[in-house]
Parts: C-alpha cells; structure tokens; sequence
C-alpha cells in the first residue's frame, strides 16, 4: 500500500544520536509539525486543542535502507541481550513505522504555513515524516496496569550531568533544562563504557562533546555547528 | 512509500456495524493475528510476553476508497458536530492507518501456521491487514494525566441488553459475555433513535437482530448466517 506524509517534524535533532529512546522521556524537547499544502486545513484541527496529548505515526527515516531482522539488541538490555524486534520499539521493523505519544502545547494558525503544531516530549529526528495524528484517549489508551516487560529494568536510570556554566549558556535559555535532562538520560549505547571515549551530540545548532567516567557525565565542549 | 501487511488479524466481526469504537472497551474480544508467511520468524517475538498489551497498526481497509475529509461527525457526539479528522480516530482519514491498543493473550508458536497472537479487546474487521506490532510501554505510553477531550460525556454511556435465554444460548459460552458487553455499549449510529428500527449485527457466525426503545436493548433474533 502507497502512504505519503502528511506533515513533518522539525526538532533539535539533526542526526540520531542522542535522541531519547521514548517520547515523554524528556519533557521539554519540542518539536514543529508542519503540514504539507495539501493537508493544510486549520479545520482538520477542529476541537484538538480539547486534547492535551496526541500519536504520532511516523517514519524512522534513517532505517528505511538498512532492511529489517527478526530480533534486535535495545541498547538498554547492555546491548548483547536479543529481543524479538516486535518486542521493541527498534527503527529497522518492517515499514519502518514509529509511534510516539506526544503533549500538545499550542496551535499557530496564524503563521504562514499553518495551522502549526507544537508538541513537546519528542523522540524524533528533525525533518521527518510524519503519516498520521490522532488524539489520545485515555479510556482506550492509557494502561496503568500494563506489565512493562523488561522495560522495568531501565527505566529510572540516569547519570549525574556535569555541564560548567559557561558552556551551557551558550545554549538558549529555554533549552538548557531539556538538554541537561537528556544528558542525564545517558545518550551513550549500552555497551560503550569508556572513561577516555569522547561523545559528540548534535542539538538545536550545536555540538555538544562530553565523556562520561563513574557515572558523572561531563560537558567539556559546546560549539555552534558551520 | 510502500508499506505492506506483516499479518492479519482475524475476529468475529465480518462487517464494520457493531465494532466496539475503540480498543479495549469490550475485553472479552478475542482477535488472532496471524503473520504473512515473509514475517513468520518464532524469535521475532522473543520477549513479547513480559509484556501484557500491545499496539496495532493497521488498516481501515473498509475506508480505503472512501478518501478523507477534514472534518468528521464522531457517532459519539450524537453524529451531527464536527470535529477535524485529526482530532478524532475516524477511519476516513489520510493513509487509513488504524492504531488499537489490545491484551496480548497468549502466542501460540505450534499451529502449522505459526506462531499466531491471540489479543483481546479489539476493535477491529475480521481479516486486516496490520502493518505493526510493538509493546505498550506504560512509561511512555500511560498518561493518566491527559485530557479526554470531548470523549469525556461520552466514554460511560450505556444501556440495558434484555437478551432471551433461548437466544443467547445458540452463541458458543465463551462468546455470550462480550456480545452482551459489546451490545451494551449500543452499536447504534450516535443520531439514530428510532424505536422501531430492527437492527442487525453480524457476530461470529451469526446474525443477531435488535431493537432500542427507551434505553433498553432488545435480541429477537439470533440465526446462523450463510
């Protein structure tokens, strides 16, 4: 079956890397959702902003070359555990389909190309596509009593973040607290743990170097990218 | 893009009247999904059962030709208020693609056409194709927090099934309870309210013929189809 975008993301990530592995996770990473002129209808919104959270069904772009396999290693499990790849939320899956819950926090129906979209706890690359959004409805979708499989494990890590003043205000204020809690999400795989290993993530326009040595992650480079 | 089906789920209901509006609201419904042969790997669901429910992706393939429109009526909101169609979870939407989230049941790994996903709480035409299957992770997928938006006055509502003994037992026992849920939650177009109307809902193999008058649902029939 043919599916074609209806909008696109546009967000502070320009490559994977850092990314968090779910939405929610980071609160305060927002992203744009612009429509493509043909679905550009202010109407198509009517009563959305009643909802404060909304789906995502998106294209994991980066995947869609590298084909799929029947199992997957989240970078969560250490990296060497195999899971079956319909019991993750990988990007190489057949059709490449991401799923993210995401919160709405405005409409711009004014802006040139609006109706705008702006959601907020993102997981998701800049410029990518996005196949449809639906409204979250909590009776049929919120399952408080859903086991969390081995998802348990890992879900309350995180790493203390070091990152010197005069770095981080480099950063615009409003992205500071964002990008401080993505740090302590521990961008690195699984199974990277190398004190002397230098990381580079891109975020908003610039280039974030940091190394990570018991459990301290360190911030000791933030450049704006040409 | 090219999407194609990795399975089919099959259910009791052959036609679209009577499909509970969302997933999870009668739980007693029980779908089987069985992969295309290209996807039937046992290890690709490796671990699937930590979890307890899963997402669905899926087509509204009843909906394929019918295009979309901006707006839609929710039958819910008596079926005369518009909402956009991003704003609602309507099957007259751009790509068609369907979202359900269901109980993951059990897998059966030893039938010939294996392995197959017994879910419950679907909500979904006998015979889709789905395109994806990933674990419901609560710590990203369970906001009890969000907002209910207009299906608030409408997520409680139902009404009284008055269904004869001797009707009730041509229907196989494990059936009789989600059929009386799933009446229960009036299968009706929100704006149709005649009290001489007859209805009929096609379930399993049978045909089951009601009426509504003064909120209270009457079977006079339940006959095998053809």
């Amino acid at each position: 079956m043919e599916i074609k975008p209806i909008a696109h993301i546009y967000t502070d990530f320009k490559e994977k890397f850092g990314i968090p592995r779910q939405s929610g996770l980071v609160k305060g990473l927002v992203g744009r959702i612009v429509f493509t002129p043909e679905f550009r209808y202010p109407e198509a919104l009517r009563e959305m902003e009643s909802f404060s959270h909304l789906w995502l069904i998106w294209l994991f772009s980066e995947a869609v070359d590298g084909g799929w396999r029947p199992t997957v290693r989240p970078p969560r499990l250490g990296g060497n555990k195999r899971v079956g790849v319909f019991a993750s939320r990988a990007p190489y899956r057949p059709n490449n389909l991401g799923l993210s819950c995401v919160k709405l926090d405005s409409i711009d129906y004014d802006c040139p190309d609006g109706p705008v979209i702006i959601v907020s706890g993102i997981d998701i690359l800049d410029g990518t596509p996005i196949f449809d959004i639906k409204p979250y409805i909590p009776v049929a979708d919120c399952h408080p009593e859903a086991s969390e499989g081995y998802t348990a494990y890992t879900k309350e890590y995180s790493i203390e973040v070091n990152f010197p003043k005069e770095l981080l205000q480099k950063v615009s204020e409003d992205k500071q607290d964002a990008l401080i809690e993505l740090l302590s999400g521990d961008p690195r795989p699984g199974y990277d743990n190398s004190p002397d290993k230098k990381y580079g993530l891109s975020f908003d326009s610039f280039d974030i170097g940091f190394t990570v040595e018991n459990g301290i992650l360190r911030v000791f480079r933030v450049e704006k990218r040409e």
